[in-house]
């Protein structure tokens, strides 16, 4: 049973932040086992790679294998059926299509003391691309990070995805060709990330690193920041539906259990207007429980975590989803867009009741890596952004200094920065001989 | 005596890797502590800050002291001198002008299939400014931290700044006038962190928190990424000078000095193509460091970690140059110009022999927080994208969820969600009947 929260409750804020509040990832202490990993991968380098790799994914590799070889990749693709084939190119033409449009604009200008300025932006030479493995494989994931660091024009691109027991997902490898991706690695774990941040003689390292994981993952990730650059440290799924009464109790409540099903620590949430029709979600939730292949996670993600929430209007249901600021928002109301609108706080929104999230997760176009856990208060999904950095360019003339040099020299002195005003002062010199 | 490097030397590779591997930061065992700190910052709340207060800076404070009062900070305020204020007054102007133009724009567009699609940018609703306490206490930091978050928007900006023994910096409370910031608080250190992250009951918790500090305030930082978004993790300053032979030696002198006079861990490195004007500029330097106040700072980053370069021509100085991925990099050469137009990595690029880097420090308007020890390969200077976040949008009709929605439901059950694809499927047969 989910929670059923109204906002007329006399214990409603309580409640609610309770909900905020709650810890949906285990707690687990893999910190110190990565750091252990991290410094052996940098010792040992490709020995300690095919280590780990027997260990975890039980696969005799050597520095050949390690990376799959084209006529692997070949012999996969050959066997994906010619329909998911063409639903894996729809996905690629639109997701590239909606991120063309993300490329920035470079600026130079020259403002009125002389001073030509501006700044340019430029790619990541190299970026690596975490691909899990098992249950949680998604080629649509590949897509969702290769694209974006292909059209940023990152030159040199490769992905580290465990293939436990030597099982590889066709699927994936053929995301990856489609996003034009050449060097395939055999690595997973805390090991994979350390080779591409630090690189061995078999694994190249790159400059960032993306791509969802498991806890090992995501701990290698946070300590390899600042050797290179990481996206985002991602937490369970979560969905966030405001749904007025006008709606087929059934879509929402697969909509919720589309988020339910990823993992027991998904996160499902429907405010509604009409507490009726938040009964009549659930009761069809249960009922679509019943049958659901993943029943057993997306059943236990909804027990536990899972909340129905009811309104006295938009106005508060729009209040509460900023507070919530969810990865994924779908708003199934009449006056959808109106609402949308005024949403501050979201990863990626779903407007009308005919925009089910799954659309988004695979050929919508926006990127489905998006801010879990509330960070949407302050970041944002992948993006072309995420491979390009900015490079802020200035270049004074004689009479541009001659402006503005002298305040920079009285600042430097107040900072006690005597060589700062010295390089302004030198220059001022000069002018006056 | 710095280093005294050439391309044409037979061991130069290996005394570059040796050079860009220099480890420049005291490996402090702090993280253990500021854990430490951070768990009880958010048990005892005011209390601890109290605590670590009258601890490290020698100063008494109550939950009423912890913040300057508005009389405090307009006496303060009138001490500084009106050559100063003028001085603080332009900069501000000319990097607010020049963050304005960073302001990112939305999008919306409908393509073929009839999907809206596009994302929208919004402010983070809270950010917290840390600025050190002491000698690297810089109103021009506060100017670019505050600044460009004011100009993204951000409704509650704050500040935490130590004032050790009591002493607070005029300037930097004016610094925090111009730029909008009503709340300052007389904090520093990990415990600064951790209240703007987790919140007391008189510091309100923030979202995004930028700012310089020592190493216990960048592994407070680290810490609470993913709580709160955070900038970067800064490292010492470093400057890198691309010069060919016509140029004034003391001129680039003093520029190599502007750096190395920050921290003893600084680093300043002169790429040239004239071996003689490189000594003659290593000994301009050693004819300032006579007389600079900060020589003995400055002395000891350019004898440790200063370099000058040697190389055979402009395109091994733009080779080098993008191996080191400077934060700074100024290019005093003939063809400035094209020089920097070839440059791929670098935080911050001054153009010809006019713009001294500390130009940029105050006055050039672009920002002084950049990518610092290699970083510029993958992240960017502090702007105005920082403190806002992008929300994707789509919006389906039933046409376009008919057109895109089928291939969604294939990947959906390639990937094994089944949830997925019956929230795309139930709406196909509303359609269907």
């Amino acid at each position: 049973m989910p929670q059923f929260l109204s906002t007329t409750d006399p214990d409603f804020e309580t409640n609610f932040r309770a909900l905020l509040g709650m810890k949906r990832e285990a707690d687990e202490d893999v910190d110190k086992a990565v750091a252990a990993i991290i410094a052996d991968v940098r010792a040992r380098g490709d020995q300690a790679l095919i280590d780990y790799t027997a260990r975890y994914d039980r696969l005799t590799l050597t520095p050949e294998t390690l990376v799959f070889s084209v006529e692997e990749v070949d012999a996969a693709i050959a066997t994906v059926p010619p329909q998911e084939r063409s639903a894996l190119e729809l996905a690629a033409a639109r997701i590239r299509a909606y991120h063309e449009r993300q490329r920035p604009e470079n600026a130079l200008w020259t403002d009125e003391a002389g001073a030509q300025l501006g700044w340019r932006w430029t790619a990541v030479s190299a970026a690596g691309l975490y691909v899990p493995g098992g249950l949680a494989s998604y080629p649509s994931s590949v897509l969702m990070n290769a694209i974006p660091a292909q059209v940023a024009g990152v030159e040199r691109l490769c992905i580290c995805a465990p293939t436990p027991d030597g099982v590889a997902n066709p699927l994936v490898l053929l995301a990856a060709r489609l996003a034009g991706v050449e060097t395939i690695y055999r690595l997973g774990g805390a090991q994979a990330i350390a080779a591409m941040a630090y690189g061995t003689d078999s694994v190249q390292p790159v400059d960032k690193i993306t791509g969802p994981g498991n806890a090992f993952v995501a701990a290698a990730k946070r300590r390899v920041f600042g050797q290179v650059g990481i996206d985002m440290i991602a937490g369970p799924s979560e969905i966030l539906v405001i749904a007025d009464a006008d709606n087929d109790p059934d879509w929402i409540a697969v909509d919720l259990l589309s988020q339910a099903e990823h993992d027991e620590s998904a996160q499902s949430i429907l405010i509604t207007t009409d507490r009726a029709f938040g009964e009549a979600v659930a009761k069809a939730v249960d009922k679509r429980l019943e049958t659901l292949e993943r029943r057993k996670i997306a059943g236990k993600s909804w027990a536990d975590f899972g909340a129905v929430i009811t309104v006295r209007n938009v106005e508060e249901a729009v209040a509460l989803s900023d507070r919530i600021a969810p990865e994924h928002l779908e708003i199934a109301c009449a006056d959808a867009q109106d609402i949308a609108d005024t949403i501050r706080h979201a990863g990626a929104i779903f407007i009308g009741a005919w925009t089910p999230e799954a659309i988004g997760d695979y050929v919508g176009g926006p990127n489905h890596v998006l801010p879990t856990a509330r960070s949407a208060r302050f970041s944002s999904g992948l993006s072309v952004l995420d491979f390009m950095k900015r490079t802020t360019l200035a270049r004074m003339t004689p009479d541009a200094l001659a402006a503005i040099g002298p305040a920079a020299e009285t600042l430097a002195i107040s900072e006690g920065l005597e060589a700062h005003g010295l390089s302004v002062r030198a220059r001022l010199e000069r002018l006056n001989t």
